[in-house]
């Protein structure tokens, strides 16, 4: 297994471990209220998304998402075998970060999730996220790849709060959060439906993408 | 339609979809506390500040606010015919924001906000709010430009908290939230009184900023 | 009126404006809840200093504290004049920020506090807040100059928690602040022995900075 | 005493009279909210660290913490006897930090913490939570070394949330912790088993760090 395949495995892990550690550790301390436990959510994610982004983008490209690996297979950026190892990489790395986080908030390891995440509002939101994703690692990371880390970081946060989803925007993400019944979780039957509209969503930006971006001057 | 008129139209398109949306999910999860929901509010605008000037910036200058066009149009940074085209972006985009946002939370799209925000303390909150957001800018943008995306947006973060109005300091929002009977809605009687005070804010600025900064010997 | 006290009393008026603004705003909207109120009144107060010392730095060294001017006056960085007159502007310009706060929010202009701070516990938080934000400044600002804006603010943040007079550590504020009978406010009489634990502090932290990062070596 | 060993222990002083100081003022505050709380004590611990690992890194490297001092000794960074007094130094530092904290919220200064906290799930959480920061350390301190203070800070504020233990991470704060009957104490008795888990964790971490980071590229 090569490094880059590692470097996702290992973010995906510690991704997907905050996303599911923090929602339970928030959801049992808020007592109900809902809008804090997002808050220490946010928090949570972000400030991760930001580490693992700066300490892993220059093995990887730390996407941690399909999403993002498809679209720079799409540029001609990966050939698919490492598209497709990358992939493994992060459902592998991220299952088993959910289960960690199971394991230390003692949560039986293997659940599915029973939480109800649907309806055309929703799918607009997967869709409306995953596009400004990948809009905004396509616009940072030519001119500006210094300011990656942040930005993404930062996009999520604003995400998880602008769209009626909570900005899953992340295939592989959707897919583990189908095995944890916790505050994050989605039940299976819902997860369909998402992934077309993320994977909708990152298409559509790809191509706004390359029209906006392409001929852009250097930043100053 | 020219690049710059798009980063204003996709950018203002996010600013606005978060700024009302994030009300909304702010709104719905806080159970009436309305701090904790300001929170919300404030770090999703705040960090999608952050992203969309980062991103933006090179292409437009990322203003998606027409009283920081006004001010550069009247420093001569920009014809009146650009400052026209960057003004129609801004405003079909945010609007577009809204409608989204509204539809993503499976709310009516077409609504008028009936929240009575009015009154001499909010005028002047919309005064110095809009004063120190023009004043921040000039005086990043010249000697520590690639620090005006994080001073903004934490002038704005303070700002939501520190004025009264909680800091529209756009005219451009102050519109769109008038479609907006949500969290971060205005009535639509209230707009005139809040533009009035922005563009004199704005305008104080652009004077207090050329005697501040004019002649400022370069940062280290 | 030179420019660099113009920064000063600009600055402090948006900060201390910010600091009393943003209590009353917390407070009103917390319903109660003390904890909640405190993160509004930290993150605005943070972000503003953060946005301040990085626009006015360049003009006047953003100051905007008495107790950071007696200590750039001792190093022998400033004459005694300047320092008398930077420690004017931050005077008028911060009070009128505490009235401008007041008018946004339809407060009475004229206030004195009735809030008691006062005992051993709160004198020794001022004397360890004061000195920790002088030792942050002398040690940072020489070798990493650029991360002074973020190291300032982000001090300020942890102080308002980890103090338990939640960290005024500036003189001028402490004498504003005294002019508001709101979330911010200080009773007059317990003003003195606040600024007496200020100035020991700074006075000690300027003696533990000299020994500590005089013979430096430069950062990589 | 030689410089590096005072900025240990001036650094664990203000690290570990924030975590303590931090937790009193916001389980004070918060009324029962122990969300609210954890966002107030996430904040301050996160930013203190920031400017602590800014200001001090030049000096000793800004370890504060035993397992990150004792995986340099292991790669041969430092010699034994340095390590030691470095050591020393954030025991000494940091047990006066937290009776600073005590001393300021007038609480007795020698105290010994009920709070238990045990069971394998909060081990794996310890030995997680150690895992990661030693990985973000080792993974940024080469290539992106001006980034390892927004990482080490943004990486905690992510593990109070992400794990069932809120991240102690650190043998000196847990022996610390143990003397305080606070918000952010351990019993004496559940000590031994935490540091087990971190030492366990941190030496996972030097291999894996080995094996992923040794060859790698220089970053863009």
């Amino acid at each position: 297994m090569s490094r880059d395949v590692w470097a996702e495995a290992i973010g995906s892990f510690f991704l997907f471990c905050t996303v599911i550690g923090s929602g339970i550790m928030a959801d049992r301390l808020a007592g109900g209220n809902t809008a804090v436990a997002l808050l220490g959510n946010t928090a949570a994610t972000g400030a991760m998304l930001y580490v693992l982004i700066t300490m892993l983008g220059p093995l990887s490209g730390a996407h941690f998402n399909p999403a993002v690996t498809m679209v720079f297979r799409l540029r001609g950026d990966l050939s698919t075998g490492t598209a497709l190892r990358l992939v493994a990489g992060q459902l592998a790395g991220g299952i088993l970060g959910v289960w960690a986080a199971h394991f230390m908030f003692a949560e039986p390891i293997l659940q599915l999730s029973t939480k109800v995440r649907t309806g055309t509002g929703q799918w607009a939101g997967e869709f409306i996220a995953t596009f400004g994703l990948v809009f905004v690692i396509l616009g940072t990371i030519r001119h500006r790849p210094q300011s990656v880390p942040a930005s993404v970081a930062l996009y999520i946060v604003a995400a998880y709060w602008f769209t009626s989803s909570t900005s899953f925007a992340n295939p592989a993400i959707t897919l583990a959060r189908a095995l944890s019944d916790t505050f994050a979780g989605i039940a299976p039957a819902d997860v369909p439906a998402f992934i077309a509209a993320q994977a909708a969503g990152a298409l559509a930006a790809l191509v706004a993408g390359s029209l906006i971006f392409a001929h852009e001057d250097p930043a100053p």
